[in-house]
């Protein structure tokens, strides 16, 4: 019955559906995470890497390829922590020109929509290179403790963070 | 930037955006259950309860207001198990009616879509009132052993269940 009604959509409007269907499996199971690691070849000693990952069993990974093809960018891979599968996409070209827009175009419906939005800031001012100016980096940092706070353990806060800034 | 783009879309197109959205939110965190439960007043001594839910952290309980609002049925509770919200509809009639139509245009795009299509003739076969009929009974639950397959424990096995059909 689905089949029929959507095989007479225009192309345009199904891949909307999909983008829309993308932004809602995402506000369930995606994570907008900017992480840090101690690194002497990055500019103030610290690398800053920010992702947009979902999880999914083994079984059900075809969501994962879904948003693989749809988003043209990002890696499947199994995950280390368990046994799932992660998509992830970390170039910040990519997240950029292709992940933010589709959350632009189809915005989150949860207060995961926040994270978002800082998440966007961070991305736009790395692609900026915002981040190797001190003020820039800064701002990343702060931006970032809105971030995944689920996460936070993963990086390091601002009191740890800051004062190790090495021009 | 997004607000801008949605505000020019017609409502009908808003609309279908907001139910693929649901569609991809629920292929990540809903349940198509059925339950069986030991019951003298109902045929065949097992009352069948299916339920169509989706949990929330209570910070993000948006989204199950938006299921609610958007299927104009079902209820949201504190879920007894874990300190979540559920989004939870049982009445067939509103299954029928509200549920299964916006899965059925805009479907599952996981392995989750053949869980939904089993629930979904369950519940047809129950509108339809073939589960006061032995054959419809067996066939109900026939599909609840392939539905919800994680919950398992949480229903008898046919082993269980078909045995005690008391008429």
């Amino acid at each position: 019955m689905s089949a029929t009604t959507r095989r007479h959509l225009p192309h345009g409007q199904e891949d909307a559906y999909l983008k829309a269907y993308l932004s809602g499996y995402a506000d369930g199971e995606g994570c907008f995470c900017v992480s840090f690691n101690r690194s002497k070849r990055h500019r103030f000693g610290w690398e800053i890497r920010p992702s947009f990952s979902v999880s999914q069993n083994d079984e059900r990974s075809q969501v994962l390829e879904l948003f693989r093809s749809t988003l043209g960018c990002g890696t499947i891979r199994p995950d280390r922590s368990d046994r799932t599968l992660k998509y992830e996409t970390r170039s910040v070209s990519d997240l950029v020109t292709r992940v933010l827009p589709l959350f632009a175009q189809h915005p989150l419906r949860s207060s995961k929509q926040r994270d978002f939005e800082k998440f966007a800031e961070i991305v736009q001012l790395m692609h900026e290179s915002k981040h190797l100016q001190p003020d820039g980096f800064a701002r990343i940092v702060e931006l970032s403790l809105e971030v995944n706070s689920s996460g936070a353990k993963r990086f390091p806060r601002r009191a740890i963070v800051l004062p190790q800034m090495n021009a």
